[in-house]
């Protein structure tokens, strides 16, 4: 029903659409107009592209970047050399101070006390933020759970255990951003919760649709007055392992060391370039990424894709000489994963200074092909950009609709800043995401360059245009 | 231009939805119950689809099946075995005999007398259906071109040489089939139009849009009354390398040795297998790929794929009880790759035994996320299938435009059958395509099952409902 609804709604809006088309020649020459700059911009994209190349240099040459470390350091670097090899106007480092979490040498888990295994590796990883074990570990025995309802009512059984949260992503959804949302909370808040009940840590199903033997990990908190607890991920193999050995009914424990520790807060930055407009320059539309990353694999996806794609729509437009009469800025956030303190510094900043923000978009979703723009703004707004859906859909990036922006961009809402989120394919999304398997390989050139040009497309026609 | 056009033709089409769908309550109770007849498709497809499973047996079981070969003849059975196993009615093999040729142990190409560079091996190999060199392999030199125009002109200087066909895939093609269009005819063509300007071999570029060191290979076909000189694919790396080394003015010499070979035709088969219609058991819609494949990785995306999606599609009705009125087919055609002798041997049985086939739709692109169906048909049928679009709106899959059918049902358009084809997102297809890469590994299971999921609501609701 929802979705039917859904229906009605796109169907009112593709009306709304064909009669702003039918309407006089004046917007009919400016359609034809954007159509050929949107044809340029992609064929500069695809013959010519270089978010592949920035793409590559990030993942190999910077590596995983987690905010505090020296790689987050090296990428802060990185980006203000490459906004300025691509000639990127008004390059500058944006300071906030981040939080400074470190994995340690150590995280293993194992089942120590089956009846029907000896002892059994477990693939494992801390979640970020989490304290370490002992030095020798927390050896308890295991209740699993599948929510925080079940958690609750099995109170009475949780003290001295590890609660093992193993409620897998809901395959259904037909977006797997809707299926990590119903399943994210297990690895956010599950050791809180497990300590409420006297648990003395909490094991958590990866965050992925895929079956795969690497631990997925992400970020985690704690609550004022709860005990912390260590708390880890476990590979879905190994999830569907430890499960099926619970379900023979004898007790079974496990062994997990963890050596993780959180350092004082590390001084950092946003990397900021721009496109100054050519009439109002003091109005801007920001295109953005985290150039932070969790510390596994090359945070190629997450998001190192959104962080190239916003400095290569700038490099296209300059490209092909497209001044437009606002500023377009492209913002490289760090430490999206765990603190977003680059968005709220950035929001801060902004607030106190200026220039006014009338869009943001964000690209974090993957460098998968894109499909279209999610708007976090009510139906008038969500249909002024469809407005310019045409220019998209010899890409198929045309669907225009509601829904979010993104993590680093939302702090500028209060200020007036309608925010918008690059969409793209999303199945392969969680199969690498926070993950060892989220490398450069895993993106295809094609691609992660037409995400580029769609970013570049409609940041031109608003910056231009306004909403 | 073209693009405006379409972007009118789009809007006009979905204006005439927009009438459709604001007709009578019938209409509107039909819609609602054949939207939840899609859902719980999908929901099957995705929480306990098999598709990706057949494609790991087949992949790895069974492996590449060039007709003719041992494993295309377990194909057939593993084909017939799968219907069977799923609970397809009718299953049967239809006879064909198929082209039986043959790659050899040897393929390889060597730059021997270069001045800047020593013996420098080159990754090649021999084309589909070429004939082989002598044992020794054949040794000259290289002439480079782009088109077939330029080896024309360039005919005094082809006499004895190695023709070296480098025209690459346009990349600003927006869709890779375009662009594999506008390139292969220097694989199929080439080595005849070498020959006729008295070349004794030709080397062509790999079809592909990725720089990899990987030699694509395909079918090339030789001309009657030309001589027939062996012909090879050349990795786009080594194409590169080899263009390069040609700018740099001193004669480039190669020596090739290939040692394919052909052999006398080979008994094969389709598989076929079906759900009896309810109704009009005698009017078909068929789903189709093709089970042979190239010799080289695991034909996974071509087109193991689009052989268990048939097979999938129809294990989804049969698991949610869904009968159609007409007969829902599965076909997996044999010899695609080099003969189509599948194809034509069905559309020949068809046209002197029936049924009566009113749709064909081929999945031959890949198993990657769909997004929609192409129509091969003018624009008042292509309208008439747009009409169901809202059922696979919700998976993105919703396109429905005028294109290509698919190859093996290809033959059965002057009978006056509808042919379609699943279309789906088509970056990466052609990084794989007929090469080693072609491997189960990258096939997403989200995405091969949702493609197997939209056969199914488009050939439910035709056979249901008609054209």
């Amino acid at each position: 029903m929802k979705t039917l609804k859904n229906h009605k709604f796109v169907l009112a809006m593709q009306a709304m659409m064909l009669m702003a088309m039918v309407q006089g020649s004046v917007a009919q020459e400016d359609d034809k107009a954007y159509l050929q700059t949107a044809n340029a911009i992609i064929d500069e994209a695809l013959q010519r592209g270089k978010a592949y190349e920035m793409l590559r240099e990030l993942s190999f040459e910077v590596g995983p970047r987690l905010s505090g470390s020296p790689q987050a350091a090296a990428a802060v670097e990185w980006g203000r050399e490459t906004m300025i090899e691509h000639g990127l106007e008004n390059v500058h480092l944006q300071e906030v101070m981040v939080p400074h979490w470190e994995r340690g040498p150590i995280e293993r888990a194992a089942v120590v006390n089956s009846s029907f295994v000896g002892t059994h590796e477990l693939t494992v990883c801390a979640l970020g933020g989490s304290i370490a074990t002992p030095t020798l570990g927390v050896t308890a025995e295991v209740l699993e759970v599948q929510t925080m309802d079940e958690l609750h009512q099995k109170a009475s059984e949780a003290a001295g255990k590890i609660i093992f949260f193993n409620r897998p992503m809901d395959a259904t959804k037909r977006n797997t951003f809707a299926a990590y949302g119903g399943a994210v909370n297990q690895r956010g808040s599950g050791a809180a919760e497990a300590a409420k009940v006297g648990a003395v840590a909490a094991l958590v199903r990866s965050m992925t649709t895929a079956l795969d033997d690497v631990p997925h990990t992400g970020g985690m908190h704690y609550e004022e007055g709860v005990p912390k607890i260590p708390s880890a991920a476990i590979s879905t193999l190994d999830a569907n392992f430890l499960s099926d050995l619970l379900k023979k009914g004898a007790p079974v424990s496990v062994n997990l060391q963890l050596s993780s520790r959180t350092l004082p807060d590390t001084p950092s930055a946003n990397v900021v370039g721009e496109i100054t407009g050519s009439e109002l320059p003091d109005e801007v539309v920001l295109l953005g990424g985290h150039l932070d990353s969790w510390d596994k694999g090359h945070g190629a996806h997450d998001d190192g894709s959104g962080c190239v794609q916003s400095i290569e729509a700038l490099r296209l437009l300059k490209a092909l000489n497209l001044r437009p009469r606002r500023t377009i800025r492209a913002v490289l956030f760090m430490n999206e994963e765990n603190g977003l303190r680059g968005g709220k510094g950035y929001a801060e900043h902004v607030e106190k200074n200026g220039p006014k923000h009338i869009v943001a978009i964000e690209s974090d979703r993957g460098g998968f092909a894109p499909r279209g723009i999610t708007v976090q703004a009510e139906n008038q707004i969500v249909a002024k950009v469809a407005r310019w859906s045409y220019l998209l859909e010899q890409i198929g990036a045309d669907r225009i609709e509601r829904g979010g922006g993104g993590a680093d961009i939302s702090p500028l809402v209060p200020q007036g800043t309608v925010t918008m989120g690059l969409m793209v394919e999303s199945h392969r999304y969680f199969d690498y995401h926070h993950s060892a398997n989220d490398t450069f390989d895993k993106v295809n050139e094609r691609e992660l360059t037409l995400g580029a040009a769609t970013m570049a497309i409609i940041a031109y026609v608003l910056a231009n245009e306004g909403l």
